[in-house]
């Protein structure tokens, strides 16, 4: 289950090369940022949430990510109808239950969409995925406590449930996948304040699976590469304004050899 | 009534160790920047909108941040939910007027929100201010005119109406509480090249609401934290691009030495 | 038909001068940068999208800029009372058919709004341009092919039916009024990495629009300030996220010596 940096790498070349489109669902306060990390990657960002025509627009698409982080019954609607097309398509879905546990309505959103087309990848902060297992978790808004030992049963649990892949994202990543696990140890604590950097690695998981089969190389190829770009952002930014412009500079530029000196992929 | 550079930095230090949970309903065109600069001060931003869930997401939050610049019908609704339930919990809301004056439904708007659950705050520009107190001023968009003193009488009328701190903000910021009124001096005129500011300005007293008893004191140390940032950062910007990077930078960098000896806060 | 620096430049003081409201109706993911671009190049923006206050916001405005990007029901019909309004009071529309040809939703839409009221300018990239004058055209999503012969047919069919300037926007923009054309050869490659440049490159025709009657030379003028804007930045740029800092930032200084010596219109 060794990752390496070649294999991530070819990821990235695909997605540089190929442009796939990748259709977003997903929240008002990142859509921007989320857009831009896709095209510095070199994927094709799509918006698209009219129940309308999401339909189509999956058509084109070579991934479909579902972020909840601001919703509300219209934009549930099209978001089932966006993952039933997807899941009939064979398009990999990722799901991002934001503040799955701060409130009933978004834990029961996550939990609807997941149950009713099973994702390709779910990518949550700690608390958020032990909410989607177990209704005893509160959630302090959309941060996150560190990710724990019970995290990573919760997103066990979750992954053999729906046969999918599970990232537990914090200062480090645990990307599980039944009984497989990796740790991901890129990235920097500044990256925390800057908004929208664990939808931003979401919508990375849907670039990645639209090039990469196995959905656990391409989550952990995902998670390395922002965590990577990040680490070098942080080390040239006076803060977290600075940090999200060489971010977005960095995923554009980032090298394999950037990939192979930086990388910290645990088993 | 005198507010110190210690008091100021007090409450920053409150922020940034307790990363208060601060709701905001607000537009799209500022989310992104508003959740940012809360989070390079220290806070902890959450963005709700749907009815089904405000109420909850309110009882988790330390304040509410209410701002109508981008209104629809079912906002509305939520926003008046979301007050109530603040009013009920005795959490500090801030309303931000965006556009009163420029429409009739702003303007209605604004008032329904204030009448209903009154505010700790409201922050706006002097002809939005002007507007909620009198149907005769017109808004040339969301943009303003500069503080004069017709738009202070009516932010001391408004304060005590609803016995409410206003803030007329402007190349000078007015911090009203009935017959008390302190003046801050800082920030820079290129702040106005962004969008936005005053929209997280709003966002920033709702912060230090969230940690400080006195609505007056939260507010004047949120203008003038606010005022500083964005003085250093326009000292260091080529234009409002960089500006509103270098101001985020600042917002979660700014010492109790910086305040100092650099805040002008007059009686 | 000669386009001179010193007409371009006139039009860019007279909107500094001046501060036209533009008032945009645009999508969620690029309203933000839109705002931004129009106050650094020295206009209002206003966004307002409720069908309450649609028509009273048209009124104070001198351009209505309408932009498809993320579509619903209830923001479609808002888009066509304003363009119904604007239509009334003789103010400039420009129409940014975002994603036609993507879906039929979209293009339906996009040619109801300038079916049913005439706009001043269309600003799309091939793609849109040829599937709003033709059903066989597939868009790969938001991006595009690179302007060929047939869009520039497609635009100048467009043109004589809606009596409207059409903008076909790519490496090179060709800007068309019936008969008449000229080609803008600024720009650089580095901004297609940045999401909306092209909705910004429609906000500015709006500005321009706003204080320059000429429909065709307010076009002219915002692409090839755009286009300066834009390779000014990237010649400064790490990558995409700094160009998008630095292009506000010369957006708001560039010099009628900037246009002068950079300007590439050609006939």
């Amino acid at each position: 289950m060794q990752i390496t940096a070649a294999e991530i790498y070819r990821s990235m070349e695909m997605i540089r090369q190929n442009a796939p489109v990748v259709h977003n669902i997903t929240n008002y306060v990142v859509m921007n940022n989320t857009a831009n990390a896709l095209l510095a990657l070199g994927a094709s960002p799509v918006m698209a949430h009219a129940a309308e025509e999401v339909e189509e627009m999956v058509n084109i698409a070579s991934a479909l990510v579902i972020n909840i982080g601001t919703l509300s019954k219209s934009w549930i609607a099209s978001m089932l109808k966006a993952a039933a097309q997807a899941g009939k398509k064979y398009i990999p879905i990722i799901i991002d239950p934001v503040g799955a546990g701060a409130t009933t309505y978004r834990t029961k959103t996550a939990r609807d969409l997941i149950g009713n087309n099973p994702p390709a990848v779910i990518r949550g902060n700690a608390s958020e995925i032990m909410a989607l297992s177990d209704d005893s978790t509160r959630t302090k808004g959309v941060d996150s406590v560190a990710a724990s030992a019970s995290a990573i049963i919760a997103a066990r649990n979750l992954s053999e449930i729906y046969k999918c892949v599970v990232c537990v994202s914090g200062a480090v990543d645990y990307v599980v996948e039944g009984s497989k696990i990796i740790k991901v140890g890129n990235g920097h604590p500044l990256m925390t304040k800057v908004t929208g950097l664990g939808c931003t690695a979401s919508a990375l998981c849907g670039a990645f699976a639209a090039v990469e089969k196995s959905a656990f190389t391409a989550t952990a190829g995902a998670m390395t590469v922002m965590g990577i770009a990040g680490e070098m952002a942080a080390e040239k930014a006076a803060g977290p304004g600075s940090l999200q412009m060489h971010f977005l500079d960095y995923l554009y530029t980032i090298s394999e050899d950037d990939i192979k000196t930086r990388m910290k992929i645990e088993e």
